[in-house]
């Protein structure tokens, strides 16, 4: 639906294990802030929502880890939201170190409210999204 | 082909984030403890294999996150070897909070050389998994 | 003021960076374990103070990293409560691989209410941690 | 002896905890990213110095919080080399909402060859790092 997000990531000490390399669920991190990351260049943000009593939660991860990455390495979170229907949105993502491919995921996220319930993306955050 | 392995997991602040739940990564530590604690139990350490060069990665990560825990919650993780060939170990892992199911995975983990190359887990280790 | 209580702490991957050991950041993680099960052996847990808009949070920290840790390792987190005065609690922690110190803090906790404001610790609650 | 040297940090899920703020803990990663940044616009990288055996590793850290940041929040973490000698940088490091001080620090780093002896910071480094 939406044009791929790009967002870089450093590779800092935290982010390693004592293999020498990033901590598989590290990635889940980069992904997160990749996602927040194309939120915010929507216009749309976290402490906003949170306002508004509402939430996202991941509902489903379907990761692949093809290639490591080691400390000081730049990395890209690229995030493609494949749709929005209802509460859901499912959305296409990717950690490459230039041209490689180290990670690959399909996230679905549930958009609920305080009370854990699902709720539909309300129609402003629906429309920021879907320009 | 092994019996499940129960380990339990206390939540503490580090675990949680604003939404007032775990956070979503958290889970793989947990489920990685988990793995960990099923190979102790066997007798198979990550020390020992680090010394002869051999390390575990995970290749493939399928993850649905049913239910949410909170703070002080004492939780247990599940974990079943589901089949061992040559360098790959299919697993299936559950957390949950007493009789409630809250994230189910599958997991892929292959055996790794210093390298980074996949190696058939040694036969004393297959043994110690077998038993 | 109280007598030193001891939690165990198993090192995983999680917990440790590309050195080869425990990231440094990890063992105020440990340190907050250890209190909070100080606090849960005395009956007090944060979710029931969360319920009546009360909370600590760390205010001060000295910490001296004397030795490392690393993988499969199994430490100590040893926490005394040095005295408690109105909404400030003062600890003395020390991480232990046996005999051998490796991590010692001094932690200064405040209590606060919902708004973030210091308050006095209740007295329910003095009395569960003096007795 | 340096100027101070200022790197951006955007808050995100990872960073917070139940209470709604940021982690205690998590300031320390932040820190430690303002170490390694100014290190890296200096021409100084983990990646090499590990390479020639070498690393940095955390003595002393002596820290104030005295705000709470949350999420969305942007915020900046200013490093100084208060000195180096031999083996031991001293730095003070102060992260910051703009113009409010939520976190200072002081903090003691070491340079440790591979057997976590401390060595002298190499004169071409030591040179970087100078001028």
């Amino acid at each position: 639906m939406t044009k791929a997000y790009h967002f870089p990531i450093r590779i800092y000490y935290e982010d390693t294990d004592f293999s020498g390399n990033v901590y598989h669920a590290t990635y889940l991190k980069f992904m997160e802030r990749g996602r927040t990351e194309l939120l915010r260049a929507r216009g749309v943000y976290h402490k906003d929502l949170a306002k508004r009593g509402l939430g996202f939660v991941v509902r489903h991860m379907d990761v692949w880890y093809d290639k490591p990455a080691g400390i000081d390495d730049e990395l890209i979170v690229e995030t493609c939201v494949n749709s929005i229907r209802g509460a859901r949105l499912e959305l296409g993502q990717t950690v490459m170190r230039g041209s490689e491919i180290l990670v690959r995921a399909r996230v679905l996220v549930v958009v609920v409210s305080a009370n854990g319930r699902p709720v539909r993306l309300p129609g402003d955050v629906l429309q920021l999204l879907r320009d």
